[in-house]
């Protein structure tokens, strides 16, 4: 089942999108909005992060107390996060408590007290939360890959930093908080049984007051490839690597999809059986797609056992730079059938089509309908995708952590 | 919106659990089998494990490659694994891949090949994936819990161990194979757009001449109250504890689980509140339940720094403790609608309602309507609820891990 995807601009810059799914009685939002780890200053990474915490810890006279004991008595389930360009801030709930737990959001973001003590608890937990990177070697690996692979303040990610934390203050955070949280280039998704009439007239009573700046845009730079370890007493040897692809806007978007899923889209997919079934190398392995809205990048990871690293690192690499040599029909299709099951399961979720409705406004400016992207998919030849497969000739950022040096491979 | 679950039994004792949603284009299933890591004979753990990777490696002359590459070509995500006293294998797919799929899952197991070289590649993942927790200190430490906690074979995890890997070989999961992977017991769960008639007559097809013994169960023991310390040089202490609670056919199932929301169901709730918010002495603390048929328990962790451990441990038992003096109505009402809440969201997703199902009638024999699970929620009162919790009192099994010992509490 599938039903009309709305866009309505409010005056200060919020664009509400709405898909009704009018056979459920939950809905989910997503408020992105236009600011991320990349905007943290330089000297106070991890800025962002706090704020994402400090904004629900009151608002308009209410206490932190008071919002989280609100929004459970709605039965609302709050999520969202710091990306590296984007902040969001979703919720799931009954439609019966959709009107409530909007106001609660609207006041957290429009009027949040950004009250010192509570600011001090935010930047703590953000701090142990750095500490604990520590303990989990595959997380850590990535923080570390993005600073190898961002020559730009892209680099930055929502753990932020030991010495950004020391330099942050509440009163640095309120004025940057200014600059920041703002509805223009903000976009509200809506997703579940509840009709577009209903949605906007809740968005209107809650968010027509709130004004903000124009959040500007940082530019983007990588560094060259490169490849790196990082020594540290782990069991295993974890490799991470990035390499850069297209985004939504470019030609080839689709071709982009269906090679990432020839890779590692199933369990019959050329990593899986390349790397783990085949050879027994690794325990886990997989490729994914990254995507900001000026580039797009292409992650993989791999974790194995320290004897077997050598190994993996060559096979995994020569995995991904073989995809420009071609898939056959039977790739393809399987490729194919997987994006268009998972595009239907996904669109079955409120959670998961509130979040794509935002990225996607976010991304490209509009929304495409799962329509237009099921006959993308299917327009594409085996010729035509081999065609875009030759020019990918990926130029890997590689990163691995654990007890000793792995091969060097060709970038 | 709500219909009508029906149960269907089979000559050779598959009972098939089925619900239409009749609005949705997928559909999701969870095969669950009446074995789980508690029959990892004693010297062979990790045996069911590696048994459930295996069993998919290749069926009734089709090899392990051509049985992915056919879940692929259809769309279908296979997930599932090795629990306690069950093992689930579950897939989601288009309903018009349900045919299909249904018919690779019943060949994967009732008629298997079995091949040496297939149980090494999965034996050696198996390892690997073992291994593997060293670097990760919070599951590797409820792992241990489990040891703790339990002194019957139910302390087994899927993990497995090094010991237990070392004595299996082929012949011998052969063997165990064929007095477990039996339908005598078994559940079949699917939820999702496709009609009872449809799901029975695909089921006969592929399942009915499949045929097992009766799986044996194991009688569960518990170890005395404890309390242990693992040291690692993590740079965290991680903290995990279990104790007894009661299963869904107990009375005070539902009181049970209002007070598991109480302490641990949002974001008011006590400990996120108590432990992590007023104090910020964790950057991570949650309470949660496990069932096993004849057994239910407690379990909640804490993650912090090495110099908040024990100030963490003590405020951590000392809310679990205080949960028997009683709720407010208000934390009542909070904890209601949040598990009123989940109940409709999780009934909106195929994958939750196929599994739930099989869950539900494995433990109960029966199971219950959304309905009835509201009305049952919905009629406990706050006098009713706390004359429950004035017969809890904790008796703590608990674990932590980090470079140095912790406090030790009263058990």
């Amino acid at each position: 089942m599938s039903t009309i995807i709305t866009q309505t601009s409010l005056d200060n810059g919020l664009t509400v999108v709405h898909q009704e799914m009018p056979w459920l009685s939950s809905v989910s939002f997503t408020l992105l909005l236009a600011y991320g780890a990349a905007h943290d200053p330089k000297g106070y990474e991890g800025a962002t992060s706090v704020l994402h915490d400090w904004l629900f810890r009151g608002a308009n006279g209410l206490s932190s107390k008071e919002i989280s004991n609100s929004l459970d008595s709605l039965g609302t389930r709050r999520g969202g996060g710091t990306g590296k360009e984007v902040s969001t801030f979703s919720g799931s709930c009954l439609v019966s408590s959709f009107d409530e737990s909007l106001k609660l959001f609207a006041l957290s973001l429009s009027q949040a007290n950004l009250a010192d003590d509570e600011f001090n608890s935010a930047k703590l937990l953000a701090q142990q939360e750095l500490e604990s990177l520590q303990d989990s070697p595959s997380q850590l690996l990535f923080r570390q890959l993005s600073k190898e692979y961002f020559a730009s303040s892209h680099s930055n990610s929502s753990y932020g930093s030991a010495e950004g934390f020391s330099n942050l203050n509440a009163k640095y955070l309120k004025n940057l908080a200014k600059k920041l949280v703002s509805p223009q280039g903000a976009i509200l998704a809506v997703a579940g049984g509840i009709s577009n009439e209903k949605v906007i007239a809740t968005v209107n009573k809650y968010f027509a007051a709130w004004q903000g700046q124009k959040v500007p845009t940082n530019t983007l730079k990588l560094h060259k490839p490169t490849q790196k370890h990082i020594n540290q007493d782990s069991s295993q040897v974890h490799i991470a690597l990035a390499y850069p692809a297209i985004t939504p806007k470019q030609d080839g978007w689709y071709e982009n999809a269906l090679a990432i899923s020839v890779l590692s889209g199933g369990m019959g997919a050329r990593l899986f059986s390349e790397v783990r079934e085949k050879r027994g190398l690794v325990y886990s392995v997989s490729a994914f797609s990254r995507v900001l809205k000026t580039h797009g990048y292409t992650m993989a990871y791999a974790g194995t056992t320290p004897d077997k690293a050598d190994k993996t690192i060559s096979v995994l690499t020569d995995e991904l730079r073989n995809i420009s040599k071609g898939v056959n029909q039977n790739e393809l299709e399987r490729a194919r059938i997987g994006l268009l099951s998972q595009l239907v399961m996904q669109g079955e979720s409120t959670g998961s089509k509130a979040s794509n409705l935002a990225n996607d406004y976010y991304l490209i400016g509009r929304n495409r309908s799962p329509q237009e992207i099921k006959e993308s998919l299917n327009n594409i030849s085996l010729e035509q995708l081999n065609e875009f497969l030759k020019t990918c000739n990926p130029e890997f950022r590689i990163l691995s952590l654990g007890p000793k040096e792995i091969k060097k491979v060709e970038l």
